[in-house]
């Protein structure tokens, strides 16, 4: 009641902030907007972002840094003949501090040389935003959409229906554009046959079709006595339609089994996988397509059996931290066949996570930011990431807001299809939450060309920021649950409407724990303007339920 | 009661456990005590550690990398015809997550270019400490010893009597062995004839005495009415002894003063001693001697006032984000003079913090561990840290345990007198807490020579450290002071002694919220034998007060 009558009052408020009166109060309050010598993050809150099409979210246009990173695609395409390779290696479960380039690595106990010489190399986006969890966050990776319009809000289980089928993925548009498509590593979108790799956009996918406890938690005596001797409680692990191997799919071949997963064969699997990998891209070195490579690890989910090779090798000597190392070399083997097999120079590498850290049970990744994986609070969501391109993008450390939805706009208009034409590509009805980076990674001291970043919670719109603000209207309670508190998670939460204007400044409050809602109220405004906006998306584009709760 | 019985039952049982039992416990439960390509930390919680003098910490000693380094540093000297300058910038109230190289930087809006830059090039270390505050850490950097033995358990306030009087500090040995010894800034180790720089071996120096509120508060009407309109309640300021001034001392002319502090020229204060600095390093490159520049900056002490050029100018726009990108700046200018002189091959550079972040009132720093400034936790003593000498030390991330009070001896072994032989140099009553680290340093993936971590917190002996286990058994409790708990400080918490074995693993747990005391007893023991070993030192060289509470 409260809370709808300040909104009620408020919204007359905007009005009287114009353009140029919202820029001289920043001005007056904190200073000027711009300095040499820095680079500073999106202060768009001001702005007016441009529509491209009704089914897009609105951009923020840079039209010079838009030209150089066109001209420089271009100039590229010409010396090299062909597209760029796309490598995207998505890590699993790894919070924003667990690796060195974000202060973690050797803090933590888990070095992680090679990654963070890439990372270094490239440009590290301190604000890049996953969704709460695995499978939602596969999914907007593929879909270029958010959880709530692609309604995939959990990740199926035990062979559970439901995933991509009837998405236009990334991959297949791609695909369409020239390129070959590899997926290799865990799926986890999909195991029914229209959700299965060949069937939404790739040529070859090796790996697995779910999650890894999916294959161990019923078979693990030590960690489940109570699950493995009593079978009866388990009844889903006996579906047909759950496939406990390790498959090589393809369009003509469909679902090969290749071995089964168990405990064994699972402490090989990211060995193995990288392997395949390897393969893949020395073999490729002498394509004349340009290739597409989702490579997506089993490490580091919370159920870790590292490698013989790497168990208690990590300084931490437990199995996340041996995981973590592990992957790092597992990052060094596939950058190190791009080296040798010539194709650093026209390969774009990316590094992510899907989710922020599963804080159940220590040993578990860390994060700097509240809560983990399932939490909209950053902690769940803003994850590790850098984009490299050896000669292309300069090295650089940004706060510009990416979003993973924007992976599917950013690889199709690198493949040729940038801005407003991705549109096209997709039915009318469906609404594309990524924008396209492309000129954001590729221009020197290139800017996000996103306007605001929309937060979801299971099947919540829960959050928006824009700048170094973020506005929460959904909100997980963790300290009633359970007396001591929960750092964040699927379980041991509440979750319910906020009241009042709760606003964190992220910058001087990482921790999401002081509100500046009331004293900094011309900026709430906006911030509760754009979530009006989003509330509009949602009634035109309506949340769809795929899997959900 | 309780904990007195449970530490009675242990007694007895490190005597169970020998060298080679506890090796292979290690083995067994958690994997091999070495791998190839991993930048150890120390393990040396089975080993026995050397002692080296009797008024000294017990040390593990590295003989060949002891070797490495002593040859290295004679080799520089050959070369160069003179021992290498030595420039310790010293920050304060910085937090281990506020700049870039530790994850911070422009992830919270005050990006640290320049500082960043030099990081990568050196060793940056993640389990570097100071002491929970201020003056107590300066004093431990002056002294090699921690706040219990050199007796500054908190900083002078307001002219307040005792100081440094007394001590061997670093630089009086530095110029005994023939070092042009140079403070500038903050001092703050006590205001007092005898505690003044010029009378505890600075040839020069120029900055201010106390510390920057002490010049501001009673001074700024927007934050402090209530003290600047009660000068009645304020009795302090009239102090004759308080020197309300920017000063220059040398041990011939004593203190002059050369400008008023107030709320104008404090904006100016790290612009100035920045150009003192600059001036200082390019006069010296003809110099015959080596020099020690003992360099402490005014910001991002808590009461921050940019200068004017930064004020609004970092991302975050607040003035504690302004102050770190002042003294990005700042730091990028000294090494500019290093440079333009042709002295950076020649000069060690280090970087540091005086303690963890304030955290009362935002905009303050941030620590992905838990507390702040005033606690012992990590967050309060685990602080920003790397050491950078072009062409002489290895870039490499490492998380050996380094104490400040080891600058004492290790400076001191750089400048000749290395291990043993900095006992000779100071009374034989007087224990030095710090260790001699040059050869960590110095030598190709040096690992550390400190057995443990000693934590202080006021006059009390309330943690250690070994490996990544720290055994706390005088703790802060916060969430029973105020309703929503407090983040850590001087003020708004409560002191007590703990109970059981409260033991936590840093890497699995950074945030100090898991104890695994009882699951780990193994590793409990050892670290109870070294909180006895160091209540035995603190017997036969008892705590001093000069500063208390």
């Amino acid at each position: 009641m409260k809370q709808s009558m300040l909104i009620g009052t408020l919204l007359t408020i905007p009005l009287l902030f114009g353009t140029a009166q919202a820029e001289n109060l920043r001005g007056a309050t904190t200073g000027p907007t711009s300095a040499k010598g820095y680079d500073h993050p999106n202060q768009y809150i001001h702005l007016q972002p441009t529509k491209l099409a009704d089914n897009m979210e609105p951009v923020i246009v840079h039209k010079e840094q838009e030209k150089a990173a066109r001209e420089k695609l271009q100039a590229f395409e010409k010396t090299n003949g062909k597209k760029p390779n796309i490598m995207f290696v998505l890590l699993d479960d790894v919070g924003w501090s667990d690796l060195g380039f974000n202060g973690g690595g050797m803090a933590f106990g888990n070095p992680t040389p090679n990654i963070d010489k890439f990372a270094h190399g490239g440009v590290i986006f301190t604000s890049a935003y996953s969704t709460p969890s695995c499978s939602p966050t596969r999914a907007t990776i593929m879909t270029g959409q958010n959880p709530l319009h692609h309604g995939i809000l959990r990740p199926p289980m035990y062979g559970e229906k439901g995933g991509l089928d009837g998405a236009v993925t990334v991959a297949s548009v791609l695909k369409k554009l020239g390129y070959y498509t590899q997926g290799i590593g865990k799926w986890h979108i999909g195991e029914n046959k229209s959700s299965q790799p060949q069937n939404v956009g790739f040529d070859d996918f090796y790996g697995f079709l779910s999650v890894s406890d999916m294959y161990t938690e019923w078979r693990d005596m030590y960690f489940n006595p109570e699950i493995v001797l009593s079978p009866a409680r388990f009844k889903m692990k006996k579906k047909e339609n759950f496939i406990k191997y390790n498959v090589h799919c393809t369009p003509k071949e469909g679902v090969k089994k290749t071995y089964l997963i168990d405990l064994d064969s699972i402490r090989n699997l990211d060995q193995d996988w990288a392997t395949y990998g390897e393969k893949f891209i020395k073999k490729m070195a002498k394509s004349e397509k340009p290739w597409f490579l989702y490579y997506c690890t089993r490490g580091a989910h919370f159920d870790n059996y590292p490698n013989d090779k790497y168990a208690g090798k990590s300084p931490a000597r437990t199995v996340y931290s041996d995981s973590i190392v592990e992957l790092d070399d597992v990052f060094g083997r596939l950058t190190k066949a791009l080296e040798e097999s010539g194709q650093l120079e026209n390969t774009i590498i990316i590094l992510g996570s899907d989710n922020g850290p599963e804080q159940e049970i220590p040993p578990h990744g860390r994060t700097i930011f509240r809560g983990g994986k399932g939490s909209s609070w950053e902690g769940g969501v803003r994850v590790p990431t850098f984009v490299y391109w050896k000669g292309m993008i300069k090295p650089r450390k940004t706060d510009g807001l990416f979003d993973y939805a924007d992976f599917f706009n950013t690889f199709i208009a690198i493949a040729g299809k940038p801005g407003a034409e991705v549109a096209k590509l997709v039915p009318e009805k469906r609404y594309i939450d990524g924008v396209d980076q492309s000129s954001f990674w590729l221009a020197d001291n290139g800017q996000s060309c996103r306007y605001s970043r929309i937060y979801t919670l299971n099947q919540h719109f829960s959050a928006v920021r824009m700048d170094e603000f973020k506005y929460t209207f959904v909100y997980e309670l963790q300290k009633d649950v359970f007396p001591s508190g929960f750092q964040g998670g699927f379980s041991g939460s509440i979750i319910t409407d906020t009241g009042g204007t709760l606003m964190v400044n992220l910058y001087t409050n990482p921790k999401e724990d002081v509100s500046v809602g009331v004293r900094h109220l011309p900026l709430t405004i906006p911030l509760m303007a754009e979530k009006r906006r989003y509330e509009a998306v949602l009634k035109k584009y309506p949340p769809q339920l795929k899997i959900g709760f």
